[in-house]
């Protein structure tokens, strides 16, 4: 029998009716065993996050003011799913030792992991099966830091003699007990380290779009989910701004070689995004996977006359970035001139002193810095097979009018990084959908 | 009255067919009034150039063994042609103070200087024009490198009362007249000097092809020579393998903006290629200006997840290659993927350490090498202008069947940088003129 790893996101487990989706999803496939359950997320796009609520609990709380209807705001959301489910799920029961702990001391961290508790709490009285409480097993260094193999160890003894379970995401404790909230990736944390510490076949992540999308939906509109991506294709995306799982939340699973798979809560009968270490056997990859990219770059090009002459030019002009810990995104080089490609955010503090010590130290016969830059990232394993794949991206890049500022192919062939002017990055996108999927 | 300094090749002053030639090309233009000339050339494939004549009968007369015969090769040579030509030129009488030489002490430089002095006294001869020894005006030091300074002042100085001349190329002397030639460049930079000691308008640099050509002959048949073309291009291609004039010639007339016209003595009516500081009003640059490449590249290739994480890792790498004065030609990054791509030849004997260090020090997740890589350089300074560019060159490399491994483009826009397996150089050249010339 096969071991399931399934999440649900706050959208998927907001309502009564999200509920029974999610009944029948777990219902569907006895192998989705080990679930790991968000907050209530919002009904419609006027609805509050319950986590968003318990954060505004706990602030009128801190501030020593009024947070009782905040709270009764809170009980109703439950009252109303577990009503309405007729799941056997006193409310009132479970709140008392929040109305105790905002009583007393009340711990921010404490308080925004109310609703994961609950909504598990709630979603295995409604199934029937084990609760098992995050506090007791994902475990936190007493610096706040995150230990991995500790949790490994107390989620595997925790989960091992279950042959199913409820778990909730987004946090832990101490050895104290002391409850600690993730600060990145949040439920999907919890689902990948549960995935890990059951040994499971699959870690299933439900939410409401079918899968990793091609691109941005606020640019294309209702693009393709990606079928197939690997880790790394998946990594390059997220790090140009695609909207996809933190990398805290692919680390666990990546490691131990279990395939994520993006799920629709809301169509099930989708197949959403596998995300895997290498494509299986028998897919071919497309010639590209997806494309993302953020606005916000700057360019610092140095021109020289016979640089290539001079042995280190280009370490200690990115070491003078270096220096002001500015990260260098990329460096395109031509015979005489270095482009230095940095996030405008990063970069714009050390603007001054950074270009005063490339004029100092490199003398350089002109330095001209651009800002305003979009990088996009064309991603996709497939590219390597695919030899007309650069010659097209470009293509479409252009038909659609845009002026390519740099282009960036290195041997490793996973991405072409183009650089454009931000006023034509959406046109960039569009062009790019167009050509490989319309 | 304009000046234009005509400097003409070893091809050019060949024969007393050849004298013909440039006699005529400097009677069709009255400003053509300082020539600089080289050596006799080979007249046909099966000859020897009369300075490797030269060379071979130094090293026998240094190694003591019988030179007479070699010398008496170099005799006949400007004997038939003063004889051809009709020109009063004592042969025997030139080559007295060369035997004196050859039998007290030769010298290397001296020997190898003789080509450019007899034929420029041969060719002042037979003009009847002064002709004015590089030895009193050329200057280099006494540690054998060249003096800029002085040589412009003793030039202008010698030839500011002349209203035409004659210069040997290829060397000059130090202040106690010892002979020394130019390293590199030759006669090229001997005009470039005189063009611009004079201040001359233009310098003509006559050789045996009619320009400088958009690609290299040995792989397109009769590729098309270039019209107009930027210093800058130039600089670009002939970094790149482009057989054009040494950056020690363009030097002196770049810096006095003196533009550069190549030109071929047996198809005077050809234009030649005119090298600028930029392109004349009216005159439109091309998408491409010309094509040029190397084989001979390694990349290594460095992957490490959340490279970006780690501020200075790319100077770092960098440093690595700078320490072992390995200079990088081209660093493309990606997210986690940086490429340091190096000449092979002076990588290889420092590969196994470079590789070591970077393991040691930058503990990547991997580092592969990849030997064997061509760089092609795509130059043109109508990229700016023309949007689809890329596109075009990259879909022409890709249209010739050939894998592209590597692409950089920087803002600069001058040129777009295509790395090819090596195999696929020529095809892909070929591809490349196909598109833009055929």
């Amino acid at each position: 029998m096969k071991k399931i790893t399934a999440k649900f996101g706050g959208s998927s487990l907001a309502s009564a009716a999200q509920f029974r989706k999610v009944g029948a999803i777990l219902a569907a496939d006895p192998d989705r065993r080990f679930v790991v359950a968000s907050a209530p997320g919002k009904r419609d796009s006027g609805d509050t996050k319950v986590t968003d609520l318990l954060y505004r609990c706990y602030d009128l709380a801190a501030a020593g003011e009024e947070y009782l209807p905040v709270l009764d705001a809170i009980r109703a959301r439950f009252a109303d799913i577990a009503g309405e489910l007729g799941a056997s799920f006193d409310v009132e029961a479970e709140l008392a030792p929040i109305r105790e702990h905002l009583a007393a001391a009340p711990r921010r961290d404490y308080m925004a992991s109310r609703g994961e508790y609950l909504n598990s709490r709630l979603l295995a009285a409604w199934l029937g099966w084990p609760f098992v409480d995050a506090a007791s097993c994902v475990r936190f260094r007493s610096d706040g830091s995150f230990d991995a193999d500790a949790t490994q160890t107390l989620l595997s003894q925790a989960l091992s003699g279950l042959d199913r379970a409820v778990v909730p995401g987004f946090y832990g404790a101490d050895e104290t007990g002391r409850v600690v909230t993730f600060s990145r990736g949040g439920s999907d944390v919890s689902g990948s380290l549960v995935a890990r510490a059951v040994g499971a076949d699959l870690y299933e992540n439900w939410t409401d779009v079918s899968g990793v999308l091609f691109t941005d939906p606020r640019i294309v509109k209702n693009p393709i989910p990606i079928p197939y991506i690997t880790y790394r294709e998946l990594r390059e995306l997220s790090y140009m701004g695609a909207s996809v799982l933190h990398e805290d939340a692919v680390f666990p699973v990546r490691r131990a070689g279990i395939p994520i798979n993006i799920r629709n809560t809301n169509r099930p009968e989708d197949p959403g995004t596998m995300i895997v270490a290498a494509l299986p056997e028998g897919v071919t990859p497309p010639p590209v996977t997806g494309v993302a990219g953020r606005k916000g770059f700057s360019s610092v090009l140095v021109e020289k006359s016979m640089m290539n002459a001079e042995v280190g030019f280009g370490a200690r002009l990115l070491d003078i970035f270096a220096e002001k810990g500015v990260p260098f995104e990329h460096c395109p080089t031509g015979i005489d001139t270095m482009s230095v490609v940095v996030s405008e955010s990063l970069f714009t503090p050390h603007k001054a002193e950074v270009l005063a010590a490339v004029e100092a130290r490199l003398k350089p016969d002109s330095v001209k810095l651009e800002e305003g830059l979009a990088m996009i990232a064309v991603v996709g394993c497939g590219m390597v097979a695919n030899k007309g794949i650069a010659a097209r991206i470009l293509g479409a890049v252009t038909a659609a009018g845009v002026n390519i500022r740099m282009i960036d192919q290195g041997s490793s062939e996973l991405n072409i990084i183009i650089g454009v002017r931000e006023e034509d990055y959406e046109t960039a996108i569009r062009g790019l959908y167009k050509e490989f999927h319309q």
